[in-house]
């Protein structure tokens, strides 16, 4: 039997409470702050994997839900895994399913066990509990897997958040159970702390989860409509309650915007379908901000996206030729900026790192800011 | 002014009717027999411009109808030609507009003047003569035009067909009158056959099409739902009516057994769009016949598509993942599987032209016909 590198993370250098870190894993390090793509099914959409490494992505995220009931976790485990599913080496997060079969399953039903549901895509039935989230992502082989909890919906009454927080402490203690079923192997669990937008529901959610000890810890429940000042208060609050030397990953954000707030108040891991959902409809995320391509001011530019960067979707195209290619409803359209969104994504990150570990990062979130805010339209 | 390369072919060896030939374009060479991937709307559908390079394609098709409309001609001239707008610097061979117009194109009015029609897109006013066919061919920067003809119909009388290869006949003069214009830029001009299967309509329009002159002779009006049997009677008919030492291409064909045959009948250039057609709809072109990736029978094999292809998207991909992706719906199914039948295309040029130079095709296509019967399920 092989005894695989155990899981780990160091903060190498910090500015303010941003800091910079690397988590070694089994397969691959992962640079903080890091942004995962998200390979909803097997797929970082529109991308060949080869394309995702290259932009600078260390760690990808795959869907619980997704890939067990297509093409299902005992499917992918007899094809060698996920990582050789996909053709992705690297290091794959995966979700417990929570929060999808919530907002994708039909007939769903909640108790303590866990969720019965039907597939949104054929009505078959399934029960998705703590066990059988952490099995899925056992046999998926997912490098860093996530507790089985529910995602408090927004907006919620203390009352009803303290009552799914709760539910989420005891699944997190199920989900721990049933990972040292996975020991050996290298792999982490993360806890997802919970509680909506309530400080004491967050600080009794982030010591049950701590008390527990988990290799390192999610802010869910966050990017669910509450707005951006409730989701930075709550971060505020949130993240002095976890332990330093672990990671901490805010789930499913976000913005640009929200990414480089976020890291100023200490999260080390993001991950959100905005540089590739936004890439298929036409929309850029440029260093000069965002650019719709379907504008028809963009139907004679011979301008690239970005001329200095160094992803060629962004570098080598011209936008009149983006912008025909959306016309046309043309396949190599959401390729292509759905390359260049994800590498700026990327380059974002690698851009906040190197400015923390410089101890410049205050300054360097200032520069990005108004570039974003100035735009590079020639009028 | 910049004096470009003639165009020219030579036959460099020949084995039977089939040549294996060579043509000298400004922007590069063609080995023949050649395979052209369709770039309809300045795009090989899901492919990368690098992709099709790489899968071996010296030339790639665009036409004139679609890029007439969308981005327009002008447009695409005052962005530096399709060339650069696609980011394809190799040669270019454009349709004349002829066939799509009529096939495509809303409330179609044919005179002895041209093609009066209003855009099937945008229910737009254009008209599309021989004069404007050859315009835009040549703002686009095409770099082997065809003349605007009038692609007979399946099925036609002779006296139809008679009165429309005629019109071709003369619309074929006309166009060359106006690719006087583009002389000194080392582009070409092909004629096209008409005639339906009728071989006495082949041989007047032949004729008349080498006594006008034209760098090379395309036969039209085929693959249009007359068969195999009448394509090839029509082939063998036409074929030895064209000069020898001009290029031959017919047009929108076809299946791998159809270039086949073609070859080895005489006929040195292609188009046709099924491997991307096919490849977005999940099946692919192998050495071993036609595989069905959307069959459930895939959905656990884990063998690639054809582990001695060069061509990534065949070797490294199992069959499982790609039943997979187009069971979801994924961009990467079609990207995936328009590689590898693009991919596939080239090597089977590829494999004629050595087989011609060494003077073995006879054998090399009853291997090629055995292996594609015999399929490689494994039961
Ligand atoms: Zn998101
Ligand atoms: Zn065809």
């Amino acid at each position: 039997m092989t005894v695989s590198k155990p899981f780990s993370f160091s903060v190498l250098q910090t500015d303010g409470r941003a800091r910079h870190g690397l988590v070694r894993t089994a397969r691959g390090d992962i640079r903080t702050p890091a942004f995962m793509p998200v390979g909803t099914a097997a797929t970082v959409k529109a991308l060949y994997a080869d394309q995702v490494r290259e932009a600078g992505a260390d760690i990808i995220l795959g869907n619980t839900y997704h890939l067990m009931l297509r093409p299902g976790a005992e499917r992918v485990a007899a094809l060698g895994g996920l990582h050789e599913f996909m053709r992705w080496p690297r290091p794959i997060l995966t979700d417990s399913g929570g929060f999808q079969v919530m907002s994708l399953a039909k007939l769903r039903k909640l108790s303590e066990e866990g969720v019965a549901f039907q597939s949104h895509i054929d009505g078959s039935r399934h029960m998705l509990t703590p066990e059988r989230s952490i099995a899925v992502q056992g046999l998926l082989g997912s490098d860093i897997q996530m507790v089985f909890d529910e995602c408090t919906p927004w907006p919620c009454e203390e009352d009803a958040a303290e009552v799914s927080m709760d539910l989420s402490l005891r699944w997190a203690e199920r989900s721990k159970a049933a990972f040292a079923a996975q020991a050996g192997l290298g792999r982490a669990l993360f806890g997802i702390v919970q509680g909506s937008v309530y400080p004491r529901l967050r600080e009794v959610s982030a010591r049950g989860l701590v008390d527990m000890g988990f290799e390192g810890y999610a802010v869910g429940g966050l990017a669910v409509g509450e707005g951006q000042e409730r989701m930075l208060a709550t971060l505020d609050a949130t993240v002095p309650m976890l332990p330093q030397d672990r990671p901490r990953y805010l789930m499913g954000v976000g913005t640009p915007e929200d990414i480089v707030l976020s890291v100023l108040r200490g999260i080390d891991m993001f991950d959100c379908v905005m540089p590739t959902r936004s890439g298929r409809h036409g929309q850029a995320f440029t260093r000069f901000g965002r650019i719709n391509l379907r504008n028809a001011r963009h139907a004679e530019d011979p301008r690239p996206l970005d001329p200095e960067s160094a992803c060629p979707a962004a570098s080598q195209y011209s936008r009149a030729y983006l912008h025909h290619l959306f016309r046309c409803g043309e396949y190599l359209g959401p390729m292509l900026l759905s390359w260049a969104n994800v590498w700026y994504y990327q380059d974002l990150m690698a851009g906040l790192r190197a400015a923390i570990a410089e101890g410049r990062l205050e300054a360097h979130c200032a520069a990005l800011r108004e570039a974003w805010a100035r735009g590079d339209r020639v009028d």
